[in-house]
């Protein structure tokens, strides 16, 4: 038999969340599984790292199952550096990210410390998914995930992913029976802010953010419209954030 | 004459870093500048935005001049979202980061407090430049990037940018004359960390996180090439992170 793989797993929710625990045990079927997850919910850190102040990073038990568990005190990025350099004792086969509780496709994965994580591993030449389910809810139905987690975790081991690239995996909400896996490019579209605006007591004012997702993409090709109609979406995300297509305009200016 | 354009000015070091009050002294001299920028600094805290928390934003009177100016508690994220939806009358026509204290080349774009500004004001459909400097010293010299930073910024005025395009702008440290402007693509490279481990006066296991820039590039059209040949640095940057050239292959994967 062959070597087993070996998969971190991490995630921005923190290291007790359901969707992170779900991953851990489907990962355990596949590969030999070491997480090293943030200590408490990092939601909406991006790509943050920890450059002005230290980091923990704490062996811990979080439940049954053969995983070797961390927990550290910073953000995703900072839990995939860690593991890399510090925990690990060889690059790992594949990282996996999540499963995260909400969404991030289209534009959220800008925002999104789930892909954060996903895509530090890449930048080092990591192999990696991000899960997230469109449901923000604590107790949201990860099990019913299980079979297409298994068919691209299985796919990327098999395959392998190109230099540069990582895999953006969103699931619908919707409880019926997925139509299937779709690859997809990212929608166009952004949040558009509605700040709840309030007045402390002792009377200084303060913001809540709040806001609505506005999609602008009319495409049936992209992650919005497969997760609107059910289907698991699958955006290969890139790290060089070049606009090729530009460079040749912007030779035209007169800088 | 015609109207002065409405430029938004922030940055990630903080509304009162010496960078930033050079690109406001810039800034005044093009259009009407409003400042909405971070009252401490964010560095390294790429597209991250603040959900679990509340944000505050005061107008304040740093130094003289006809900006006006607020400082904020978020991120430079949170900024740029606070100043399209509360703080400006109207949509600006302009939105530059910076300038920024260290470089912000290459991968670094990823991690960058400054070009995620710029990144959220490009999402909001508007025109936006980061602008940032290979030097991490608070006392570094912006006054030598005056010049080119007015070339690029009338440019982008006149021009404008394509939708989902905004530019990321390097000024190499070298105090030699810059060769001139140069339009690159992101070099690929990435940092490796070297995590220096400690042990606090309790007994408990710490980290500082170090590393070190490698090159992993050897194209003469990067950006890491112009600053290393002391040319400044223009790469047009999308936020459509869809590796496009790998939908193909993936979907003759088993899915």
């Amino acid at each position: 038999m062959a070597k087993k793989p070996l998969i971190l797993v991490t995630n921005d929710d923190g290291i007790t969340a359901p969707g992170i625990r779900k991953l851990i045990k489907i990962m355990n079927t596949i590969g030999e599984v070491v997480v090293v997850a943030p200590d408490s919910p990092q939601s909406g850190m991006g790509h943050a790292i920890t450059v002005d102040s230290t980091l923990t990073c704490v062996k811990i038990k979080v439940d049954d199952g053969p995983q070797i568990e961390y927990k550290c005190s910073g953000t995703p990025s900072d839990c995939v550096k860690l593991a890399r350099r510090e925990i690990l004792k060889r690059k790992p086969d594949l990282c996996v990210s999540g499963i995260n509780h909400g969404s991030n496709s289209s534009i959220s994965v800008i925002y999104s410390g789930t892909m954060s994580a996903a895509i530090e591993a890449g930048i080092e030449g990591i192999p990696a998914i991000g899960f997230s389910l469109g449901d923000f809810s604590w107790d949201a139905n990860f099990d019913r995930l299980e079979k297409e987690i298994k068919i691209i975790t299985q796919n990327v081991l098999d395959n392998g992913l190109p230099e540069g690239v990582v895999l953006n995996v969103n699931f619908p909400k919707s409880e019926n029976e997925f139509k299937g896996i779709k690859v997809c490019r990212q929608a166009r579209g952004n949040w558009v802010e509605d700040f709840d605006k309030r007045v402390s007591p002792s009377g200084k004012e303060y913001y809540w953010l709040a806001g609505k997702y506005e999609l602008l993409d009319k495409g049936e090709d992209t992650d919005e419209w497969a997760l609107s109609h059910n289907y698991v979406s699958v955006v290969p995300v890139q790290f060089d954030l070049t606009a090729h297509h530009f460079i040749q305009k912007l030779n035209n200016w007169d800088l």
